[in-house]
């Protein structure tokens, strides 16, 4: 009997476009505001923080975007990636169910946050981009973006929440093996950062932190632009190459989905893996897309939904979308890729109009699933991507009981051979469950009235 | 301009059969030598180590043997894997040679260990055996056999050298996840550890200790066979998948190797990516077949060959083949899978008849190699693989000066995400070289007069 069962794509099979979602939603996003005038950011604004490619990419009407054959070339060291039946994990749940997932976790730097470092590496180097700089916290991001501009020759700059720097050398080491520059945030590269040291000796940083020091040494510096692993719109654009794959694969298959699960942090791997999709849901296709997120920071479960800073001092643009407050700090759960306060904008508006679900799931049950996993298949997850993994199951068992034989398809966001660590945490009984996040007690938080850190 | 091009194999193309080297070879190999009565191995002593259908393959005289489907189904995990040509290697080097390799880094253990970590832990269930003993030093093999004992459902121990049981938390994280017992050689769990322990609290164990203790653990309970990452006949069989796929992956392209290049310890991952091609090369192909590997450990390069221990305490059967004496402890350098003092008995036969060479290579010139690799690439070596890739430089090297349009392909053996500490050190310059191994040292030791350890 076998454990799994896997389905290609030949190498042509590599998307050629990108799917852009904005046309197919109900209605536009809202504008992205200046935090210093609070109207819609200008050109001028953006044209300082990202590559003009970007620009225009964020805000196209167009349903599709041509991939440059550079980036597609490069999605070629790994992609496409296979689609596998998970048959090892129904017969343990004994469920009617199908489920599918689709596996991000073979991609060189560990996940599928490559698919858009890649293609901002290739513009800022089409663009005569000296250099971008860019935030990170588990190190994911960083990794990806620090491998991509190694490929195009490009420079990199990585601001590391400085807990993470100290607690994670091997992500340190990854970035700087590929020639990248790592500093830990706060530190005494940017005047926010040695403000922040000066208050507090060995502040140990925060994703907002980190962005706010990113943004300050982009503006200071002009042949610097900001680069993003998620929220944007053209993040999530370059990540839909896993939906669409997944979309060809269960059509070579003759399946439909009848539900899409994938963690969600900010949403680019939610927005990658189910936007290809959402066409088919608008007209009329029953598809369920199920957003799992750690309870310790369940953004789209318990945010309200209203403009907030994408970053924590608010040197960057404002955005409508679901939020904790920029204040939040999440508690240090394992999954350091889904503590974020606010969703991707776009991720934000599906779930306000409905178009997608949430459920949020403690730490404790996330790394059972994602180790049970690993025994079935052979496979270690990643810890976001066993949240994922717990949602499917708790789908599965829904399924079981209603006796319902629907086909679950989950995102493989990415491995979690840099994330062992926390199994070892979890396989010696020391790991416990973060405090749940209480609703309203930053949400509620009216810290726009002030535009706080700016 | 790419930096590398793919070519792929279907699914449908996973071997179906293993390729058994024995009959092509000029001579049938030495036989294994029983260490109490120096005659040849009995069945029972062999019965009492290995699962049967293991000692059947180990000198079985047919060319092929089949892949059970239930083996080939769990390759399809991440199998076949991709040949890449390396264009960016080949434009830096600016070398009219051709530069593919074998990539086995997306394995998910991380290596080409899998292929006969697999096949063990089926035949293991098949014969109804209760659990497979085995050691580890780096911790790819305990990774691979853990993750495949899993798959299979039979139990694992694994003794991990305990300076690798402390120093590399990860891997051991990584077996205990997949449910597999994880011991440090050398322990209290074993006569031999403890007396180990006695004579030298915290003794930091070796490659020699954990097979040892394995071996000890095996003799004491009947339901336990012993399980081999490497060394026997069986498991270079295993790995000829390797070389089989890539085999058929050149001929796709029309290419005919003129080097084939891979890094040995023992030579897992040399007889399995280049026996296949070794018929081809006795009908009088003119193919050159490079072992790279350490200057600290150069077993090949400068080894006897003659009659020693697998292990180093005598406890298992002697062979004949190239050693450093199995007294020699190597220098702990970072490419932990290739401080082996031993040749795998094939491989040494293999160089004794003068069908491979070898060369070696000094760490830090090789962790230039893998970094320069990785920067190109974006595809981070293990130390093992990053041997393979100075030695295929320095052949491209050779090509620039006499022009020659060699096609050279090399075996990517695995990753090397759970080496990065080894990558730190070198980012900070504070790698040293290892003492490179003094000829004559330690092999010229008569050892086998005494029968030492037993």
């Amino acid at each position: 009997m076998n454990s799994l069962e896997r389905h290609d794509l030949p190498l042509s099979k590599i998307p050629k476009r990108w799917y852009n979602v904005l046309p197919d939603l109900p209605r536009a996003p809202d504008d992205y505001l200046d935090p210093a005038t609070r109207e819609p950011v200008g050109q001028d604004f953006m044209e300082r923080l990202l590559p003009k490619a970007l620009i225009a990419q964020e805000l196209s009407p167009e349903r599709w975007i041509g991939i440059p054959e550079e980036v597609r070339a490069a999605y070629g060291l790994w992609r496409p990636t296979p689609l596998f039946r998970a048959h090892a994990l129904e017969r343990h749940l004994d469920t009617p169910a199908e489920i599918y997932f689709k596996y991000e976790g073979a991609s060189p730097s560990g996940s599928h946050k490559l698919n858009s470092a890649l293609a901002q590496a290739y513009y800022a180097k089409l663009e005569g981009i000296d250099r971008l700089v860019t935030d990170t916290g588990a190190g994911q991001w960083g990794s990806a973006l620090s491998m991509a501009c190694s490929l195009f020759g490009v420079k990199a700059l990585v601001y590391m929440v400085r807990a993470s720097f100290e607690g994670k050398p091997y992500r340190r080491d990854f970035m700087e093996t590929f020639g990248q520059r790592v500093l830990p945030s706060p530190g005494p590269h940017t005047a926010y950062g040695r403000s922040l040291l000066e208050k507090t000796p060995g502040h140990p940083g925060s994703e907002a932190t980190a962005v706010t020091e990113a943004l300050e040494t982009v503006r200071l510096n002009p042949g610097d632009r900001f680069s993003m692993g998620a929220f944007a719109n053209h993040v999530l654009l370059h990540q839909t190459v896993v939906g669409l794959e997944t979309r060809e694969q269960l059509e070579d298959l003759g399946k439909q989905p009848d539900f899409l699960v994938a963690s969600v942090g900010c949403g680019s791997n939610m927005g990658g893996f189910a936007f290809p999709f959402v066409g088919d849901k608008l007209a009329g296709a029953d598809i369920g897309i199920l957003a799992a997120e750690p309870a310790a920071c369940p953004t789209l479960t318990s945010g309200e939904y209203r403009y907030d800073f994408a970053d924590g001092s608010g040197l960057g643009p404002m955005a409508r979308t679901y939020t904790l407050g920029h204040e939040f700090v999440p508690p240090p759960i394992h999954s350091g890729g889904l503590r974020y306060h606010g969703a991707a904008p776009l991720v934000g508006l599906a779930r306000h109009e409905g178009i997608l679900d949430s459920r949020a799931y403690a730490q404790k049950e996330v790394f059972e699933a994602g180790s049970l996993f690993a025994r079935l298949h052979g496979l270690l997850p990643a810890p976001e991507t066993a949240h994922a993994i717990r949602a499917t199951m708790e789908l599965a068992e829904e399924c079981r009981r209603t006796r319902r034989r629907a086909v679950i398809v989950f995102c493989y966001s990415g491995h979690g051979l840099l994330d062992l660590g926390a199994y070892g945490s979890f396989n010696a009984g020391e790991m416990a469950d973060a405090e749940p996040y209480e609703c309203g007690l930053a949400a509620g938080d009216p810290a726009l009235a002030g535009l706080g850190g700016r």
